[in-house]
């Protein structure tokens, strides 16, 4: 069966200084109009970087929609335009002052697909050589090294919630445990 | 230090049929302001339900963000005021037609935490016991029964992308494992 759903025409649209969010009625796979509310993101890239003996890169940051700090893997929004491994390398380098030598795709995900059109794109970086931090005059936040099995654990056990800090923790320890890498 | 950033004003509400919205100047730990747009959103609940053989529900929905059928999890909103174990029972049940007799939780996650608010409740469930699906008549999905493992396995080579799915299913899979369960 063919679940296509079509746009018959935009009924709203607000574009705010990340997303714009429209309204569409679409006809429905069983003739029916339904409305569909559709947030547009930039999307972004995030990162795994971990050094030689393991530490993984997490920053602390002051999140406005929660109200607290928290724990997560470098990341940010896609300029636009701009390649994703571009971005990761711009982010990483912005918020840390890391670069690396070696570079492992880990896939993307959705994060929230009946609403959002955001795609975030998941890098493993390894290999690192420390340079200079310059993070965004107006952006605040703690770099620290961890543990990577130490993130990995926070993920398992419930303790760190942001979406893609817990896929990236572990699809990274997943991957630098196999066989055929090390 | 303090990283705390202060709401000043609302300089911009849009109320959409899901989400809200919001632009507020806020002022930030180094004194300057900025804006902070906030998309508010109900959050929701996701389950991994596995049967005694090891095999897990999944649906297969079109997602109109992105013009294609993914595989996820089931999933769906909190409705204003419910709890969370009673919504995702609630959505277990309408989806696929099964009831659980054993419930673990896996966590929370933020699913985009730099600009929206949703916080999705991951469960597990075994124990399960087939009754009659009755989804709502404007959703289409197809259910199937899939190994966990094969589920696990897509996620870690980045074979799906909806991001409750990818957590949900590694930490199933990370959690039936344990030794102290079985």
């Amino acid at each position: 069966m063919d679940y296509t759903e079509r746009p018959l025409r935009r009924v709203s649209s607000h574009q705010g200084p990340v997303v714009e969010v429209t309204e569409d009625i679409v006809s429905l796979p069983n003739g029916a109009a339904s409305v569909r509310e559709v947030v547009h993101h930039p999307g972004g890239v995030c990162v795994a970087a971990v050094d030689d003996g393991g530490n993984v890169a997490v920053v602390r940051q002051y999140r406005y929609p929660f109200g607290k700090v928290l724990l997560e893997l470098p990341a940010g929004k896609l300029e636009k335009g701009e390649d994703p491994f571009d971005a990761v390398k711009r982010e990483l380098s912005e918020e840390t002052g890391l670069e690396a030598d070696r570079w492992t795709e880990l896939g993307h995900i959705y994060v929230s697909p009946g609403i959002s059109t955001e795609k975030l794109y998941l890098y493993l970086a390894s290999d690192l050589r420390q340079g200079q931090a310059h993070p965004d005059p107006n952006e605040f936040l703690d770099v620290e090294m961890m543990p990577l099995a130490e993130l990995y654990r926070m993920a398992v056990d419930g303790q760190i919630h942001d979406a893609k800090t817990v896929v990236g923790a572990m699809k990274a320890m997943v991957f630098l445990d196999r066989p055929d890498r090390n």
